[in-house]
Formats: C-alpha cells, sequence, structure tokens
C-alpha cells in the first residue's frame, strides 16, 4: 500500500495541478487529510475571526492515475475511513440555511470520544463521510468548496466507509484528490459544516475503459445512486433522475415510460446538501431492482 | 369505531365544504377511498384519453371534529392502513420529472398479489402510504391535487400506518379528508404517480390546544418531521429545516446557532415529491435527540 501525507494539498481541482504521486490502476493509496479549516481551528481559544478564509477546503493530491484518459471512468472504492479525535462545527451570517438569521460567526469544539461525537450533553452517533472527493474538471479549475460533474464538494453522506465512487475522467491521469471528513453530518449539511474533523482514507483505484459517465455515481452494499450537482436542489434532483433513468434505459429492454414509472415506485429522490456554491442530490436505485433487469449499471 | 364510505368525496380542500360527519375528538373513524383516478382505470382495457380528468384525487370526507378551531392543532393517529389489490401508474407528457421526454399518456396496471406490487418481472415491495391527507385551508379552497400548509397532496412516503400527523387548524372543525393512497412509492415520486390503489385508512382524532403550527408535522417511533410545501424544493426545504430549528429553539435552552449547528449534525433534509404543483419537502430529527435535550416538540 502506497501513503500520500496531507503537506501535499491543492485548493482547486484544476487540470494545471502538477500531480503529487503517480499511481496504476489496482494500487491501494492511504491519504493523510487536514479538516476542512486545514486544522486552523483547534481550541475555543481560536477566534473564528482569524482564520485565513483563503485556506479552506484543501485536497489532498492530485494523484495521476496512469493510462486514466478523458472519457473512461475513475473507480475509487474506499477500502477504510479513519478520523481524528477533535472536530469543529461553525455558523455564520449568511452561511448556511439559517444564515439570515444569524448576526456573527460562532464556531463549537466537538470532542469525539468512544465512538461518539459530544456536542454539550448529546452524544451523536459517527457516519465519517468524505465531504470534497473528485478529479480535475474539463476546463477551467473548480475550487475545492464547490461540486461539480468532477466531484468536489459534494458533501454526500453516502461517501463512507465501503462505499465505491465513479467519476468521469476528463484529463489524462485523472487528478484525483479528497479532503474534508466529516465525523458526522445529516443530508442538507443546514448549517454549512458537517463535524469537521482530519483523518486518512484508503482508497483503490480502478480506471474502467469502455463506458462513461456524465456526473459521480455511487455504489455500496444495497443500492446504486447517481450525483448531480448544479444550481437549484430542483435541477440537481432532477438531473440526477433523469441520469439514472437513461442508464437503466440504455442497459435494459424495458422503454423510458417503462423505467421512469418504476422508479417512481422503487427509486428514492435525496438531498446531499444545500448550502454549497452548487447544491448535490443523489437518486437511489436498490441493487435487488437492476439484478431483476438483470443489469449491471456500470 | 365510526365508519365513512367512500361515496363522500370532495375534490378541493375548502371552508365551504359541508360536512358529511361530525366527530369527537378522540373518535376513531374507518374511512374508504377510490384511487386517485375515483377507480376510473381498473383494466389494460380503459383508454387512458377516456378518462374524465376534473375527477382525480377525490379525498373522502370532509369531517368535522368537535371542538377544532383556527389555531389549534389537529392530531391524526393512523391506526391501520389497507389497501386494494390492484394498483395502476400513469406517465405522461409534461408529467412528471421525464415529461419533457414522453410524447404520448401510459398507463400500466399493477396486480398486488401475497404483499408484492407485480411489475412485470419485478416484484415490488409495498410500502402503503397515504398521498393526500390534509385539513381545509384558511382563505380560497385548494384542489386537492395540490399541497400546503394545510396537508393536501404531499406524497410523502411516511404517512403510512403508525404515523401521527398533526395539522394546524384553518377553519371551524378543521374539515379533514383523505384519500391518494399508494402501495409503493419512492421519495420523489419521479414519473407523476405512485402505484395508485383505493384502500381503508382508520384514524383517531384529536383536538390539541395551547400550542399552534405553521405547516403539518409528522411523527412515527423514531423521528419527528416537519413537513413544508413550496413553489420549488430549495424553499420547501429551507421553510422545512426553519421551521424545525425554530421550533427546537423555542421549547429549548439553546440558542439558534447552536440548534443550527446541532441539527446539521444529526437532522436530515428529506424529499417527499418533486411532481404535483408545489413541491414538498421533510426536515428528520430523531426522537432521542429531543429526549437529550428535554423537551416535547408538540
Amino acid at each position: 500500500m502506497e501513503t500520500l501525507t496531507r503537506e501535499k494539498i491543492f485548493y482547486e481541482f484544476s487540470k494545471d495541478n502538477k500531480p503529487v504521486k503517480m499511481v496504476k490502476s489496482g494500487t491501494t493509496v492511504a491519504i493523510d487529510t487536514y479538516d476542512c479549516f486545514t486544522n486552523q481551528i483547534q481550541s475555543d481559544r481560536t477566534e473564528i475571526n482569524t482564520i485565513d478564509w483563503n485556506h479552506v477546503n484543501p485536497a489532498t493530491g492530485p494523484i495521476y492515475v496512469e493510462n486514466a484518459n478523458p472519457g473512461d471512468i475513475l473507480k475509487v472504492k474506499i477500502e477504510k475511513l479513519e478520523i481524528g479525535d477533535q472536530g469543529v462545527m461553525v455558523v455564520g451570517p449568511d452561511l448556511g440555511v439559517m444564515g439570515h438569521r444569524i448576526t456573527e460567526m460562532q464556531k463549537k469544539i466537538i470532542p469525539i470520544e468512544n465512538g461518539k461525537a459530544i456536542f454539550d450533553e448529546i452524544e451523536i452517533p459517527l457516519n465519517p463521510m468524505i465531504g470534497v472527493i473528485g478529479v480535475a474538471p474539463k476546463g477551467n479549475g473548480v475550487n475545492c468548496g464547490t461540486p461539480g460533474e468532477h466531484g468536489g464538494n459534494m458533501d454526500n453522506k453516502m461517501v463512507e466507509e465501503g462505499a465505491t465512487l465513479y467519476f468521469p475522467v476528463f484529463v489524462d491521469g485523472a487528478l484525483f484528490g479528497l479532503g474534508d471528513f466529516h465525523a458526522a453530518m445529516g443530508d442538507g449539511e443546514v448549517s454549512v459544516s458537517g463535524i469537521e474533523v482530519p483523518g486518512k482514507a484508503t482508497v483503490t483505484f480502478e480506471v474502467i475503459k469502455g463506458d462513461t459517465l456524465n456526473h459521480p455515481m455511487l455504489e455500496n452494499n444495497a443500492v446504486y445512486t447517481q450525483i448531480a450537482s448544479a444550481k437549484t436542489l430542483d435541477d440537481a434532483a432532477k438531473i440526477a433522475t433523469e441520469e439514472m433513468v437513461d442508464r437503466i434505459v440504455a442497459k435494459s429492454d424495458k422503454t423510458i415510460e417503462e423505467v421512469t414509472m418504476l422508479m417512481s415506485a422503487v427509486g428514492q429522490v435525496e438531498v446531499c446538501q444545500i448550502v454549497d456554491p452548487l447544491i448535490t442530490a443523489r437518486f437511489v436505485v436498490p441493487k435487488w431492482v437492476l439484478e431483476k433487469l438483470d443489469i449491471k449499471l456500470i
């Protein structure tokens, strides 16, 4: 297994980033990460107004995956996800769903103890997840706080240990990176932050030829999900649904009308986050349905 | 237990509807319903273009609950939910998420056998639910195909056996009705229809004085949820979140900043439906969090 330390970070997914590691398809890499504030808030004594907002949402990388070319798919299996023992949350004016009601920025240090996040008297069960994960986009770079067709800051709580992501490849080598782990987060990420923590993700890369994607997908033991990001939650939900319907129609012997009805009965429109510069939704289909249709989505 | 047959229907929730039954708080009523097409599509031989679209989404009722007055809350416990043995789904141009890609209306008769909905070779597990449920709104009537502050066509799959709904009361007697059952439906209801079935719901009414609501809430064994409907999914999600945050702030000793952070970690923004004239979302909070805060939401 290879390793990558968190000193190698970038703040923008870009075709112009210089790779910090080259790996072959099939390689497993343990990747260290800072939290989304690049670990600038370590205690209650840190003044929130003193942190450098030009250095938030770092992704560790980029990793160049050999033989990944535009039009391919990069498969990334999250073998293991480890998180630090202290998290932090923030709220502030104009941030998140309640930003219009909040007058000053506040932070909260949240110890992680015995598998729980300690929020005052409330012990929150952990659901460790990766907020920022993706590849270089085509065209201009995209800052690591924004999601898109390349992945990025999707803040999707299904991006957890055991999940497999599939990204469209836009540039040679894909230029993969990840960061922004959360010890716990609900769908929506309504305050604009999860419980932000540093950590280490162990992932295995595989290049898939002969198939292509418009937006990232995610697979776990139970489901396939189509992820999409857009200016509105309405648009993100519709894009995710339509991409999934189109993929099932293309791979099955059902018509678009039949697949639309079937998805209405068994598919789920779900929310990833509603607080980033673009909004992210997912459309979720149980694997047993795909097995009955006798198709593989990827 | 009292009963109400499905001959007593209305197509618009309205303060002007004449009650078909008067009950006291605490009464249990078994209510029969047509499906959302008022049972017009009973076989593959029914031409979809022959059905009367002025007679869809009937609700059985209205029921006048004594002593329910504007500003009160009407609590409705779904004691039992029974469905018929045949369902129907539809797709059509300009309907649902895929309506821009569909050129003619199609229907599909779906037998319900041995606890499954038979969709061609696919046996779909049932999740019986109530699509239309609510009370008369203030002001003008609202057709039963549209959701709102009064409930109506929320198409929320959590409205199932065992759930309890809480509605704002806008007019004396509340003027409750329900209909539009689905044998199965996923969040989003992306085709514009679930597996539409007739059925019978047994519900118990209770009038709650001294508390009030702006939008319906739902409780089950595990969670409380705030429901909201709006022109966009973005707005519905934000309204549901803000209403829930405000209610928890009002009932607890936490600040709005603390509750916003807590909800970001443990609350879920979820989708009810994205296909009706207004869109419906819900914000879901686990009961164990409210118990730790030592508050009752209603």
